[in-house]
């Protein structure tokens, strides 16, 4: 049999020097576990758009079809700001998730105990948190027709479609029903079912899925108050499931709170390929940071985790995934840290490879 | 000359409780400071559709189009959660908003030092906490056309419509410039121009309107990344303008970073009527809170506040409402605590009528 694929997307900023820190744990897979995998490396977002004028080529999309897996660090930089809305380095990505139908979009927010401290929330508030959010990726707002600047009497008018069918909605309540199941059972659904439409169709169609998962307690919530209840007490949720545009909000704030925010892995996957693995793309929460790029200042965990989700949810290989999430916590727990994350006492500063290195070292 | 007018809109859950305290904080300005106010009531939200039906009565509307200024208690509750959407107690509010065009919602967030230590967040983080985020209240996904749930093929779908004019964006960015030039001379607005047309005409035409306000210093910043740094670091911003959907999740969760959030009044502005006054709604952040109503455990400082708003926005009286606002800040510095702000030692619990005793004992 030949090897799983991965099609490495390095990206823009930070991307290329955090990812090469992840091809060193590729290999080490490879070499020491007999995992080998076969990796091809190609362009997305800005640097694909210097390339080729495009923020995702077509054959590079062909690619991203084929293999088992795709990588990405991440796209975007203020070089970039003049662009046309058409090639902006977020197209590559948005077409990637789009084409790919990588519905269902897994962000773990998880407070690492060595970086509570971190947090801009008290200590008791995060400490321990583990809580996933659930995000639609390939629908809502951030796809729906009719979308444009238009003009209309003596004006302009920007427009775009919050759309969402109960297929779509059905399919990521059950990924996110699933997910509870294997984690605490209980399952909060956001939406503004009290101002919109499609929050009403999304609460409808997330409590009929919720008959065939009796075992797991659903409830809803208003996006806003999530968004205050995620703020006051996170511990209170396990899963969450929400839209497209409020996922991006709620998780984005959610990992901030755990103060681990350059830890943060991850995993957008879609309907099972041929061979049952789902086609999927891992990426690190954090963007591409330009302001740091390329000075030894990144911190490659969060992509590193990235990696470790794929094991467990392309590659099934959940105990490898949890090896190198040991590692990865032995490592902090030693006091080894980036410089995203100084500013405590005793801590040993360490550079983007120094962090490659420490990581291999505990593997 | 006549009286200014007010129309209390009390509404369901707490609103009745606090707003009776309001009016006994009206009538001590009508006596002792020689303000006095021709006050009427009406309903509005479940209450209004048990007694007519509908969640705003024709009269109410035209009645809150031709007063001074509405003051408004809360909407909502459990028991109207089974009825059709176009008649859901939040669509008495929603219309108010539409009709009486109040397109500037003024939402403060701030921690009181008495209570620094109800927020989730660090003391450092939060005390001293005085920021103001600017909401578009009368358009975008909250109004836009078309909107429902259709049948399209063999399922269905729920559709919400994303839209701003310029004209519409350019009202409410200057009424936060204006604001801006009045306090810190800062203003960070909030899009996800890198997803959405709508957010791209946004950031033009708040560009275009800085041109008009050289001395505030403008920033743009997308609103995932907006809400991480409301809840990293909220002292970086002064005021925030963004948009209907943005505003209502971004706003409560800064209103629940400061820990106060039954102390925080807002404001919803239109254009001025021939008197020169704004058209003009005051209401508290917090919600109808249906689990206490009935209790005395509610907190009417936010109520309290928002006619401190109408003072200051409406009504010219900024002297008038900075004693009230005083007046609280003694009467928590004092120790005094409604339920929702017990747990430290050494305080005085007070009922909502409690409350509105020792506020007026310190007036
Ligand atoms: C880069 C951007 C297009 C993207 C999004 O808005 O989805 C990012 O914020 C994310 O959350 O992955
Ligand atoms: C009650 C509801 C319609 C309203 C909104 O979504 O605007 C509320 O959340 C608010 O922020 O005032």
């Amino acid at each position: 049999m030949s090897n799983p694929s991965l099609l490495i997307l390095p990206g823009d900023g930070i991307g290329p020097e955090v990812m090469a820190e992840v091809r060193r744990i590729i290999d080490w897979f490879g070499d020491k576990r007999g995992l080998s995998f076969d990796v091809s490396e190609d362009l997305v977002g800005g640097a694909a758009y210097d390339a080729h004028g495009t923020p995702l080529h077509d054959d590079t999309m062909a690619k991203a079809q084929e293999v088992d897996a795709v990588l990405l660090g991440a796209v975007g930089g203020p070089k970039y700001d003049v662009l046309d809305f058409s090639v902006k380095p977020e197209r590559g990505l948005l077409r990637l998730r789009k084409e790919m139908d990588l519905y269902s979009n897994l962000r773990p927010a998880q407070c690492f105990d060595a970086l509570a401290d971190f947090s801009s929330l008290k200590k008791d508030v995060v400490a321990g948190l583990d809580i996933m959010i659930v995000r639609e990726l390939t629908s809502g707002v951030y796809f729906g027709e009719p979308r444009g600047i238009f003009e209309e009497g003596n004006e302009r008018v920007g427009i775009n479609t919050q759309r969402y069918t109960e297929s779509e909605i059905d399919r990521v309540a059950r990924s996110a029903f699933e997910l509870a199941m294997r984690r605490g059972k209980k399952l909060c659904s956001m939406e503004k079912a009290n101002v919109m439409e499609s929050g009403i169709l999304w609460r409808e169609v997330v409590t009929e899925v919720a008959k065939d998962y009796p075992e797991v307690e659903l409830s809803h919530m208003y996006a806003d108050a999530g968004a205050m209840q995620l703020c006051r007490w996170p511990k209170q949720f396990d899963v969450i499931v929400t839209d497209n545009l409020f996922g991006d909000l709620l998780s984005d704030a959610a990992a901030m709170l755990t103060g681990s925010l350059g830890m943060l892995p991850s995993a957008s996957l879609g309907a099972p390929m041929a061979n049952g693995r789902p086609k999927a793309l891992y990426e690190p929460v954090h963007g591409s940071a330009p302001d740091i790029a390329g000075q030894g200042k990144a911190n490659p965990i969060a992509c590193v985790l990235s990696f470790a989700m794929a094991l467990r949810y392309s590659f099934d290989q959940g105990a490898e995934a949890e090896r190198l999430e040991k590692a990865i916590e032995a490592v902090l727990a030693s006091g080894v840290r980036t410089a995203d994350l100084l500013g405590e006492e005793g801590v040993t500063p360490v550079t983007t490879s120094g962090m490659g290195d420490e990581i291999l070292k505990a593997l």
